[in-house]
């Protein structure tokens, strides 16, 4: 059958509000890194992406919900920018080494404006028990059960040499970590820089030992 | 001379004056890990202390005022916690060790009870440029040095091997952090004894190759 212009669009496009929801939540979750997840008023929001307040209490019934609703895009902002690219890596070690640099890569590229959304956001939120924290630290866990998994395998397909996985991945988030916090204090890019070296010296001792 | 009642106090005490802007200040430098120091308003402060606002305010003309006075404070802390016990080492390497543990220390007994007061600031303020952001950064520089500067003299003294000294410091900070990130989060000391392992292999592995 025929594609004519009168059945187009065949796909349903996104409604307005959907559209906007998504408007939103990409502004949030960059200010949020900027001014704290307990700084996303929905006031200063409308401000800043230039809609009615009414407009946004319309999405969002609470300022709990956007902040819960800003984590999801956030989370999802991440998995393009970070853990898609590994997709492609055909062994575990190449994904492990995809998923350090495109982190690095989107602190370096300022994807979110303060750096690393969860970084920022559990540091803000650590000391405050609650929803907003445990999907903040669900969200880390995750990362860290991925990176863990991959050195598992990595192991198991002898890439890398037997240790507790858990150890090497948090040796790795550390160096991410720092040059994330380095990076954005003293805005240079030498820490991005030394996370690199650290990441490939750990790595190359594991391997070279394996 | 014999030290008799009439005499004493010998010392000449601190004044109320004093001794209230510290209590102030060490309140403040614990709940600004927990609220931020953007929460520290000069009402939530006298709440928490029980003082009056215009008794606060006595000691503090504006907020950010109160916020350098902070940082001064938590610096005060910081050195005595941290940085102190490291004098007693004998060897450029065991200080190095020394500070590492002591920084942990520091987390594990929850001196801050938001973890490392500077680490939490840094998270805070890194995106708003002005003199609190600047304090901040130069604390955090003030550590690195100081890591860095004990690496080169352990390089010198034959302790460790020559490799970028730079270098060594941000893996062994970023161990830290990485640490107390974690042990915010999950409320485990897992990430703390993750943290001596690294610190400790780190170490071993410049040490083995001297």
């Amino acid at each position: 059958m025929e594609d004519t212009p009168a059945q187009r669009p065949r796909r349903k496009p996104r409604s307005d509000g959907e559209r906007s929801r998504r408007t939103i939540l990409d502004a949030a979750a960059k200010l949020a890194t900027v001014d704290g997840l307990e700084g996303l008023s929905i006031g200063r929001l409308a401000d800043h992406i230039g809609m009615s307040k009414s407009g946004l209490y319309a999405h969002f019934g609470s300022k709990e919900e956007l902040q819960l609703a800003t984590i999801e895009t956030a989370g999802e902002i991440f998995a393009a920018e970070v853990i898609a690219p590994a997709r492609d890596a055909t062994t575990p070690l190449m994904k492990i080494e995809v998923l350090c640099e495109q982190f690095l890569s989107h602190i370096e590229r300022r994807v979110f404006p303060g750096g690393c959304f969860f970084a920022s956001a559990a540091a803000e939120f650590d000391t405050h028990p609650g929803l907003v924290r445990e999907r903040i630290a669900g969200f880390q866990r995750d990362w860290t059960d991925q990176l863990t998994q991959l050195v598992s395998e990595a192991q198991a397909a002898g890439q890398l040499r037997a240790e507790d996985p858990n150890q090497l991945a948090f040796e790795l988030n550390g160096y991410l970590l720092m040059a994330n916090t380095a990076f954005l204090l003293y805005d240079t890019p030498e820490a991005i820089q030394m996370a690199r070296t650290a990441t490939a010296a750990r790595l190359a001792l594991s391997r070279a030992s394996s």
